[in-house]
């Protein structure tokens, strides 16, 4: 009696990993996920989805050869075991040369390796880029999760382009403009 | 008068440089490049084209924060210098859940650091890989081109099935079906 | 209590609307889509999933001249209503230069003019073409989904090489061939 | 003597087709096409370069059952004749719903039918649409153009948000400003 009063006590929490494909320090895009875990943290969402960084900058590039008696390299096999304990997924990343950058692709690519820990997770995509604010890439990293079995949100899209002014991000990277932040709200909550 | 003689001696090479998107020790596609190096030795082709196989897979992963007053990593500069003085290049590579390899973008991401080291070179595009053979990475590959301005040899693609008997490569990746063999050969010479 | 019992003997039935890209009568995909209603019509699928197939030959070339007074002419307003009545969608379609058809592109576009018809359905895609068997143009489509707010079935992906022999389909566009229609089994009955 | 003088007199001219994807009276696209017309039409172009707008309104929907014996519907005819006497192409379209156009995607298959009119021809692109503009449909056009083996131009892109102000166009479709009329000139230009 007391297990179930428990149990109706303590809400089911979505577990959504976070992954940025920018190593530098002051990326835009890690400011992105920073903004979508306060906008997380508030009262009216606590307790109900909670997001978690993924740093992604120690894996060693993809070499199947690295796998031993189908063993992974240690970086990867926590990665590895962190996306699959999540329940969904956000990629923030810019868009490097029309397409998704080197350091997400090898993230992706490790934790797909078999068995393949992305299968059946609600996704979503944030890009802070120049141009058109990152749109090619997120049509590859769909093409991807289709292989992946990823469930990618339709709706909202964000694109942002970073470059026009005035200045969206500070110069640690970090989101500074209202107009963006409440745009940005739908995003992860669409993961709900 | 002499030098003229030399000069119509000496007919121009032009010089192909070779990625592998794959870092295995037994890459099929590092048996591919080496398979075209082999054809362009050949009487006919001599002294008109030469491939230089390029390593990739000492390049750090892509994080502009390394590049200080304009200059980058020693690994990284040697690679630009190689791909610049380049006529042409010819990238092999499998394809990695329905998209581009993390090593092969990473080099493309850093050649392409400006000033950008890939423009107005003819490339073409050779994979072994399952399924389709690694088609969809060629669409993914030539709209990153777009942004480069590679000019990317439309005809004759190639794709290869690398699982489907009877195997074409052996233990160490070299290629040994003559069929194969004859149908990689249009790939390098249309860079001619 | 009859009403109830009536409602318990009553199973909601999902409709799902077929469309065929290619116009030519002895269509190999208008086959499939054929045959997937006959998987349908099967005992156990029976009064659980139904598939109407929708003819798009009549539809006028989209043109938003066409539209006066936010009415569409009358074939357009019956297509448009088919699709809305819908819960989910079958493409099956040919790739014509490694893309959409015409035809098909044209039935999407009339059914996607406000209010948008397609929002939150589920679909799958059937392909028989040549080559890689019609993978090229799902990547396309799945991209105009995310705009139509399409819920793209990930697995199984069905592409097959209508080309390569034996034979999969007669003279008149019929599967004939007992492999291929096991596969095919998976696709519509993931749309349940 | 006489034959070579006037060989070196009459320089060799550049034949453009121009197609528009959008079938409305007032489109933004085929006013591009005009405005383009207008640039070659100077002085410093004349005698180097010409445009021929074709109009494909009138082709029927693609159905391989339309060609009999080898000859294809008379306006199909006309339009194959059109397109494989033209040197260069230049496509004027918008994007709808992330992709091709029906209209373009259905004159570009006919013209593709064995023999294929499109091989070898530099091509250009040409966008005002929605959103980023139509970059998305670029990008599916040029894989369509792969298998089309026509050579797109890489640089410049053009992209045009037609529907942030101010406005562009005028109420015919006619390009009114002059700012996108300078970077417009770039696309046929590179054609030469």
């Amino acid at each position: 009696m007391e297990i179930m009063e428990e149990a109706a006590a303590k809400p089911v929490v979505i577990k959504v990993a976070a992954l940025c494909g920018s190593l530098r320090k002051a990326s835009f895009n890690r400011g992105l996920i920073h903004s979508a875990i306060q906008i997380l943290s508030e009262k009216s969402w606590m307790n109900r989805m909670e997001i978690e960084y993924i740093d992604i900058s120690e894996l060693p590039m993809l070499n199947t050869d690295l796998e031993v008696d189908g063993t992974f390299p240690p970086q990867v096999e926590e990665f590895r075991h962190k996306i699959l304990e999540a329940d969904s997924i956000l990629f923030a990343s810019p868009e490097y040369n029309y397409s998704i950058t080197a350091p997400l692709k090898n993230a992706i690519d490790w934790a797909s390796r078999p068995p393949n820990c992305w299968a059946d997770k609600a996704t979503a995509i944030l890009s802070a880029s120049g141009g058109s604010g990152g749109s090619r890439f997120h049509y590859h990293l769909r093409q991807i999760g289709v292989f992946l079995n990823l469930h990618f949100i339709n709706k909202p899209e964000f694109f942002l382009n970073a470059f026009e002014p005035p200045f969206k991000f500070d110069s640690n990277g970090n989101l500074i403009n209202e107009e963006v932040m409440e745009k940005l709200k739908g995003v992860p909550c669409s993961l709900a």
